[in-house]
């Protein structure tokens, strides 16, 4: 009927595999292609069928078979935004053959996504992307740079339990995902996790064995979803733009992570950078230091910017920010490394591989692209006035 | 069949009310009775329907309108207990008319859950409570002394969102209630929520906007249950008993909770401690202290006492432990009041209405029972043995 | 010389008592009158003698004897506020006689702290006041109110261990509350302990074991103090106001808090409730939630507020805030009972008293002003817009 | 005086430098050699000179210049072991020359730390090794390898704010390194840092910007230094050894950190295992994943080991451990890498370089010792046996 279809917020989950949706069988977790929404029709949390009947749901939707509807949001609290706006949120799922482990996927992956949410990003209010927790961080750092003037929310999530067994976190995972995904203009790539949205880039998997899998270690989550929903409206990252929603899809994949550690040699280093390498993220100690009693290392670190490679400096610390102003610090910056701010190591390797991808601008462009912040991935001390003339292109 | 019989837990899940079986109806939560069961059996995690049916579960049950199944537990992790018992958890509701708001509740509704698990004592495994959270506390409490002798689990659970809603916290609490109740021998009145299962008399509710309601502020849970169910065995609380199960339902009313103020006048110490009362929990500042250059206050608890006012010393930190070595302190100690260790004000009103409802015993017999630790409540120091076998020198 | 006092803050330690002062004497912790500033001249991170010699600091004061001051702060973090500002900050200790412990501070001492800033306000850029940590909560809660038209900092700080000690906190708190109020315009009263500085009126003390004994359960720390100061000026509140300092020490001291449980008779409603109580705190269950199903409860409350007494519903959460839309929250409205928001019972108890001590106001006055936010002791949903329109007489 | 020196505990402080040591010079922070113990007479927590000039405690020192003692312990609450002990703690400071900063450490270094504690093993009751916060994780590990048959404590700490700075860390920091040293038999290699004693083996830096620079993912502290000074002394490694203390100093360099990341290549990895590396600590995603769809980088790996490389399999995440179930750790194991629990990336960095340094050992005793628990760096699960023997039925 018109006036429900008025009501109605569509969002588009793309599954690309992970645990959520495997199934166990002889005693091992494994994908089964085409049964996930079997198993989502069952869940009344997650599919109102009388809804999907009595508004001959399936008639309209010419993937029929793959699209569910949500039930309706209750009055809990007066001021809660979700029950004011009494929306239905319809999902259609797309599902990826072969369905995928996280760990091994790669930058085409990543593009094949980005690609998907291109193709239908006129279709839908929002996108959920199903995934694995192992690499989920680095895809969703990933996708932030890829995607660009990006105006609707794309939102990945998974779980550490897969949906089909009794105590699982996939279906709040899910859940909350797709009501925020329906619900709010959120223009970024979020990651959402046992009751809270972060910022994709920001993330990092912290735990492999409780609920709480993800840490956004420098900003506080977008959303809490507890008993209400609660948006951190002032954080939310809004490019200021009048353009097309595009994908940036060329990654370069000749990119790397090199973790710093006491004895670490110069021959190590020097294998590391070797061509075919193009950009690496050097994991340092606390605010950013390296040795710099050892001109072997900063010798090998300096040859390797001298000769276009782009290295960016991130604190192997959680927590934390990498400063420019202490010594053991200096001596990188005078190695042509680019401070990382408080940049994940994910964001960091993902940026890396975005700007690299960006063939048409020379290294000093590149360079000077990697300082700033291009998704709200670093946090820029100006920022309130930074934040206002930045461009997410 | 015999052999999947023999693999069964039994538990008996006692609905007294509360948020985690409402409905909305007109936009108000109410609660509808004899549908709770209903909508469990429509939830795919908390009923297996096709077992039910191949074992003819109903047709060896009673109650089989209110009896329900788990799936099975899946071989997730080969060091998870659960998954090596490989146990169905064959549960049975029993719901109270009216069913109750937690409000409400007095020592008469909690006299009839403990005569409830009495009387079904022999039938079950273990015993799930669905309570409304905001006295769940205290009913904790109350159960864990009126519960004499226990040999099985007693678990209190409900939610912060009614189980019929899209997002709630209540099939999980009742999920992770059901499969510790009857899998894990653990002889205690508990509290589960948000995968946690607390010492009953050791909780207090801290939240009522977020799912993690509960905090067990001087002593860590039981059980952790994560991706994994953990369970902490050295500290799960084993009477040295041979007794016979039996519940102590005589409960003294007279009792209350007086929380100190800066300003509070001895009219008002009078006035609460006038009789009929018997017993007051005291809810003193920091480590125990009370205005000890205020002797009007301190006449007139040193009055109650001398009548026969039992007075138990608490703080009114969440998080602490009442010291006899102050000064502040030890004024109230002069008075005739009882240190309460590291109790919650709910365990230690629980505690008081229970010491005062044997009857049987002197006041004198009572006051010394009152510094005992009947059920763990609260933590006594032999440290001081420990430390001194261990010398530095 | 001129241009150094030009660099100079300068704030008024009022020391009431408490801990922090605090030596052994024959193994007991009591108070030793005129010894604190010597205590805290021997210690450099307090007091920078040089500095006080060079420039003839002691020649300047009149209280010379009670005046230190603050070595220089270094250039850690060329974005840290307080390096780049490179002030010194020198204090005068006012020592009260007798030193208190904050277990038998009244009205009275609220009173006369107030008034004693009050005295200094145009000779000082920021306020310490020294207490002990039982009570400070009620204090930092009732100066909060008592203070009309505030724009400079007044800051309760103390200690769990004296500074006389080997191992204290007190140091600590004493240095960073001097170093907020020397330089930033706060101009609220706030409480600073163990690294944070917290909004007065919204504290609570939660442990009286560990170092960190206050929680802000509803609202944020304004400062975190850790390698760097960081504030959040966004949460600052600001009065709009052009009016003059000044303090309104006229409280009323029949006021309560009265927390209910399972039980509670209305005999013992009524005997708190009975006159010359003029106004209580109610701390409910959950959302605000009291018995419903007890007309006799539920009448005393009526039959009170009937009578002018008036009463304010906080939860016994640690976390969270009264609802007005709850079935069991409407039936205390009904009664007249005026919902307190997210405030703290403490916070509550200190409006209670400030307003019923505006006797110039009628008793419909009284209530409509305790359904404000007056120093940002409540969260407003619609804040942003309230926040501006209000004024903080 | 005899009885005094009877109740004296002495400790050794190793100054390696770091932090905690160095002063600002020229707005640059720097070390300056010979100050700091002069530093430290200034601070009465951490230097009792009246008490030295009493017992001629300089006269009985060779090191007279550079020993110093700590004040008394109050009497604070009767239950803490060390206000009973009443034990002073008299330490000498040992200074290297030059003062290093730990980004710049190496093996050697490690070497001489463990070589001085050696030299001076039996005149000290206690070792306290100052350090730069940057690899003291990495450091801490590789002394809890290289001590073997330890029975007495030795504490590593530092700060993030120099102990010359108004707001410091240091001070509380080393005060709490000193006491635990010189009170608790403890014969572990343990961290203190902001309060708690962390083992060496499983802390890791997590922050550069808060006090609370360390985290110990997968172990409790075994210390917990608030108000009162708690041990959990069920958790305190105990050597089941009568052999002299000793170490082992020959550590192998030949080893490296390498973190996987998607689209890592066969190149990458190749190039950092290529010769002479002898051993890499792989940091994993999740429980110990790697692509399995990679033949390419599983041959690069399968290749390694055949060669002899020892690698184990540790995981990126913060919190958790490899497990041998899955089928993507199955992938590495089957390559031959040998699975590191929950072993933080430092202490297997620290474990492969003291195995390796066992050169009198096959590859294949070197790989059996790397799968045992050799000082409490990894958690062990007896659980399987625990579990069976409670049985629920």
């Amino acid at each position: 009927s018109w006036s429900e279809s008025e009501r109605e917020a569509r969002v588009l989950v793309i599954n690309t595999g992970g645990t959520i949706g495997m199934v166990y069988e002889d005693n091992v977790l494994t994908t089964e292609p085409h049964t996930f929404v079997g198993h989502l029709k069952k869940l009344p949390m997650l599919h109102d069928q009388a809804y999907a009947e009595r508004t001959q749901l399936f008639a309209y939707h010419k993937d029929a078979g793959s699209t569910l509807v949500l039930p309706s949001v209750a009055p809990e609290a007066s001021h809660d935004f979700l029950w004011r706006q009494d929306k239905r949120v319809v999902y259609t799922l797309l599902e990826y053959d072969p369905l995928l482990d996280s760990c091994n996927m790669t930058t085409d992956d990543w593009a094949k996504i980005a690609k998907d949410i291109k193709e239908h990003y006129e279709d839908y209010d929002g996108f959920v992307v199903l995934h694995g927790t192992d690499t989920m961080a680095y895809t969703a750092s990933a996708l932030s740079f890829m995607c660009e003037h990006q105006g609707k929310p794309v939102i990945l999530t998974g779980s550490q339990v897969p949906i089909s067994e009794m105590r699982s976190d996939g279906r709040d995972n899910l859940l909350g995902a797709l009501l925020i995904a329906g619900h709010f203009v959120i223009p970024e790539v979020g990651l959402y996790f046992h009751h809270k949205l972060y910022r994709g880039n920001r993330v990092t998997k912290v735990d492999s064995g409780r609920f709480k899998a993800f840490l956004s270690p420098n900003l506080p989550p977008l959303i809490n979803a507890e008993v209400n929903i609660t948006v951190s409206w002032d954080m939310v990252w809004r490019p200021n733009t009048m353009h097309k929603f595009r994908v940036h899809t060329n990654l370069n994949r000749n990119v790397g992570l090199l973790r710093l550690f006491p004895g670490i040699t110069s021959d190590t280093i020097r294998a590391f950078l070797q061509p075919p390498m193009q950009g690496i993220v050097l994991e340092t100690y606390g605010t950013g230091n390296a040795p710099d009693k050892r001109p072997d290392l900063l010798e090998e670190l300096r040859a390797a910017t001298d000769r276009g490679v782009l290295i960016i400096n991130c604190t192997q610390c959680l927590c934390g920010s990498v400063s420019e102003s202490y010594a053991t610090g200096k001596a990188l910056l005078h190695c042509g490394v680019i401070p990382g701010g408080d940049m994940t190591p994910e964001a960091a390797l993902a940026k890396l591989s975005y700007v690299l991808g960006k063939s048409e601008l020379s290294i000093k462009q590149q360079k000077e692209i990697l300082h700033e912040n291009l998704r709200g991935e670093m946090t820029t001390v100006y920022s309130a006035s930074k934040f206002s003339l930045r461009d997410s292109s």
